[in-house]
């Protein structure tokens, strides 16, 4: 039997493109002899769907998506994903299903039991969980098909009291198949791999494992589809952050085996190698997905907005990034230098608004209000904002979406201004601390220099007072960034992150700005996540609450 | 066997209040002779706590309030909830718990077993249900003890395959007592008293349920708590909107009796006045459990910021609002002199800050980029914006929190300007369709004109560019908020809404512009919640998706 695993980009609600590429997919599957083609979890709708799935109309297109599919079912069979209607008499509408189809029709329907609901998961609203595990008969072979989570009810420390493989193993099946949807984070291809070798090794048969590749606003899959034998060992590895398709023939001794070169890679990406390519898929189908061409972006001369640019210069190509140079009267010459160089370096768009007549005329406007009283965060977060509105103005002007440039430590404890530079269509790196931002930099810089070194190695600024520098009010990036992993990633409460050896009076500081700022985050734009606690959706902190530090 | 019930305003993770507020009530229970007092679910942390339950600090921190709780309980017996560890070997690390407490000691614990994770509820995110049931034996009577949800597994459309009272009513109980965390609906009192009334008559059992009272950010309970006899029929209702606590006996023969003059309403209240009490209350406690005073917003002399400020003074003190009026060029002069007269009739702090000498330093900075185009949005959003930088700035300079003023139905279509009038802390009638509003304003006025007639009458205009006005570019409001319900809150297709008769151009334009406006909701401040389906936590859609209208 020739198994094809087709690792593609779905776009969430386009019935028409998705069909469309599976199909293509399938036709091409069949000219290259391939048996069955195997496409992702929920592939017919996209993933995460979200509330979409609670209208009847989409559930609908799902359906009549699927039926279209099948007419081109002739010659080879298929596994695709798609929400289904629950017919029990009781429990939620809707299963997460994949339908094997075969000579047009739906001959086996596999429901997925094991439903992820935590971090940026929320399947348990949707669909009832599967108790009913059969086997699949195709071509002499017994195929045990789970999807994604199914597999995933660890060994040692069980997050789920059933699992699935344990049922359908005592059917005798000769291959396991699972269709994924799992998102990207830099360190998920090294948990995938170890928990999908601990089934293949356990119930002692070969996995075919298909994911998801592309990114749907802040989420990001990586593809990187695997191919177990029946010892455990990862025999092939699907390319990351692009779509592939592979062929692989199962034999009657229940071997796999494949003629294609492997793209497994004897050396993995660094962390930083995987995240710059996850953000850059981000960009790119953040915009093409919202048919968007032209990104726009404040440059400050810091290193953060020069990475941000220049990732949006990589992604969407340098003469569809606007760099905007928004000097106040705090800007210092090396800023405005710093950042005209980024511009010569990557060749993008750019313009100067000196934001001075504004930041005057607000002060002015305010000064029966604010009479007698000394500059202070008002009159900083005024230039902040001036510079959104100048931002935003053109991008109703012209059609741009605005990059927001925050990092991940400001981000966590509110190190930036609500409604100025907390603004923006898309975060590009709100996943990414302060420390990574640097690694980032060398690496964009690693041919040549692109990202002005001056701005890699200058004390960070905000620049919205005289001589001010991050570190006046926060403590040296690798300890916050520490400190901020341990009690945003890891929720370890500040005892114990003071127990570790970090200084007491900075682990309550930081702790606190953190806390402080959910109201500001509540706020702020989808981040694209590439760590596997992302401020957004996976991490959902009460805003009115009394927090413990 | 006498049972008071406590219906209190708790303090998401605040566990010296809240633990404070249950033992104070304890004692007085037991002075006024109460056999056992029944406390809220959750009621120890609050509801709902979200990702604070993942830090094991904060689990601790409910076990040592409970054990706290534990040491007062002498003479008198206690229900209380909390979040408790998952002993099992499998599933998730937490129970949503009652601890029923006598003499000191954790007698017996139930633990919830139907987990909402629809709407705004993630409780599976969380909490592993639990599969085991026991009733309660105390004082000669024999208790069947269930947590809020576990009594709305409908029958006759069941969302769950389980019914934790099927399994206790084979023990025999001679009451049930469900402690609840429901949260505030216009419709939901009469939804919770028939479900409630259906459980008691199946089961043939009295019926103690005591719920929260209080907001908690966007999230407003409503207290209501609700007694029933045997054959379903209510017999008591605690008050809405405030704490209260009322006692009842329970004889040998099951039968419940009171001595207290009910607060059963013979008449309902009417939909808005619920609405009305549910913001007031919200607003209070936004303001009290985040440690503020003072609030500010910008009036326009519209409806939408008067209904806004009339509540802001209702529920804070006309005093601890401050007013801004701010002019534009296209501002009317009757808009000026509306907004002075609700000033004057609310007796609240005001300032008048025109941005004109503002919007043209804007538009004179960006003359070179916007040069020979013509006046549209982008000069449109820079007036919205401008006021929402002079109001951000008065929040910094004097500690106001910035009260967002847009309808439902604005906030549907996207009529806002982000960054701009869809700023804000809180959002007051973010839940609150135009039409609504307008009901909301009469209410107001029920007794005297604090709402400018000419206010409530004038056709609705944002005043962005001369004579405006709102149905420039939308349907009527009473069409458009007919629409917009059967697609957001009964997630209806265009092709049904048409179906029913509406205009096809009109359903299809209005869809289109809701499923435009994603970006924009996804950073827009929370919403207080009054109806089924309010923008937010409860209502999760794609922003990269292809909408099917």
């Amino acid at each position: 039997m020739k198994i094809a695993l087709a690792q593609l980009n779905y776009h969430i609600g386009n019935f028409e493109s998705n069909t469309a590429k599976i199909i293509e997919h399938i036709k091409k599957a069949r000219n290259s002899g391939a048996d069955l083609i195997v496409f992702a979890e929920l592939c017919v709708c996209g993933y995460p769907s979200r509330d979409f799935l609670e209208f009847d109309e989409f559930i609908d297109l799902c359906e009549s998506s699927a039926q279209k599919i099948a007419e081109e079912c002739h010659g080879i069979a298929c596994i695709i994903g798609l929400p289904t209607p629950n017919h029990r008499t009781e429990g939620k509408d809707l299963n997460n299903s994949a339908y094997f189809i075969e000579e047009g029709k739906v001959i086996a329907v596999a429901n997925k039991a094991l439903l992820p609901n935590y971090d940026i998961f929320d399947e348990y609203r949707y669909f009832e969980p599967s108790n009913e595990f059969s086997c699949i008969e195709f071509k002499g072979h017994r195929i045990a098909l789970t999807i994604c989570e199914d597999l995933w009810n660890t060994f040692e420390n069980p997050l789920y009291v059933t699992r699935p493989m344990d049922i359908l193993i005592q059917q005798k099946p000769d291959v396991m198949i699972n269709i994924a949807a799992s998102p990207f984070a830099y360190n998920h291809d090294e948990e995938r791999i170890e928990i999908l070798s601990d089934n293949a090794r356990r119930y002692q048969l070969p996995l075919l494992y298909v994911n998801h590749v592309g990114a749907q606003t802040e989420l990001i899959f990586d593809g990187g589809s695997l191919v177990f034998d029946n010892t455990g060992a990862l025999i092939d590895e699907l390319p990351y952050f692009e779509e592939s398709v592979a062929y692989y023939t199962l034999d009657d001794k229940s071997k796999l085996s494949f003629d294609h070169p492997t793209t497994m890679k004897a050396e993995k990406l660094s962390d930083i190698e995987q995240i710059h390519k996850a953000i850059i898929l981000g960009i790119k189908d953040y915009f093409h997905k919202s048919g968007f061409k032209q990104a726009i972006l404040g440059l400050s001369g810091g290193i953060d907005s020069a990475v941000v640019c220049a990732l949006a210069a990589e992604a969407l190509g340098p003469k569809n990034v606007m760099a905007v140079l928004l000097p106040s009267r705090f800007s210092s010459d090396h800023s405005i230098k710093d950042a005209e160089d980024l511009v010569n370096n990557l060749g993008c768009l750019s313009e100067t608004v000196a934001i001075k007549n504004i930041t005057e005329a607000f002060e002015n406007t305010l000064s029966p209000q604010f009479k007698g009283l000394p500059f202070n965060i008002a009159e900083e977060n005024i230039q902040s904002r001036s510079r959104a509105v100048v931002l935003m103005a053109m991008c109703n002007k012209f059609g741009y979406i605005l990059l927001n440039t925050s990092n991940k430590s400001e981000a966590a404890v509110g190190y930036g201004t609500l409604y100025g530079d907390m603004c923006g269509g898309i975060s590009v790196i709100g996943d990414v601390y302060k420390t990574q931002v640097f690694e980032l930099a060398r690496h964009i810089n690693r041919d040549k220099e692109i990202i002005p070194e001056n701005s890699i190695i200058k004390p960070p600024s905000a620049e919205l007072r005289p001589d001010q520098k991050d570190t006046d009010s926060l403590p040296e990036y690798d300890i916050l960034d520490k400190i901020l992993k341990f009690y945003v990633e890891d929720r370890r409460s500040s005892g114990e992150i003071i127990k570790m050896g970090y200084d007491e009076n900075t682990v309550r500081r930081v702790i606190r700005l953190v806390n402080l700022a959910e109201h500001k985050r509540y706020q702020t734009p989808p981040i694209l996540r590439v760590s596997p606690k992302a401020f957004g959706m996976g991490r959902r902190m009460p805003i009115v609450g009394k927090y413990l530090s």
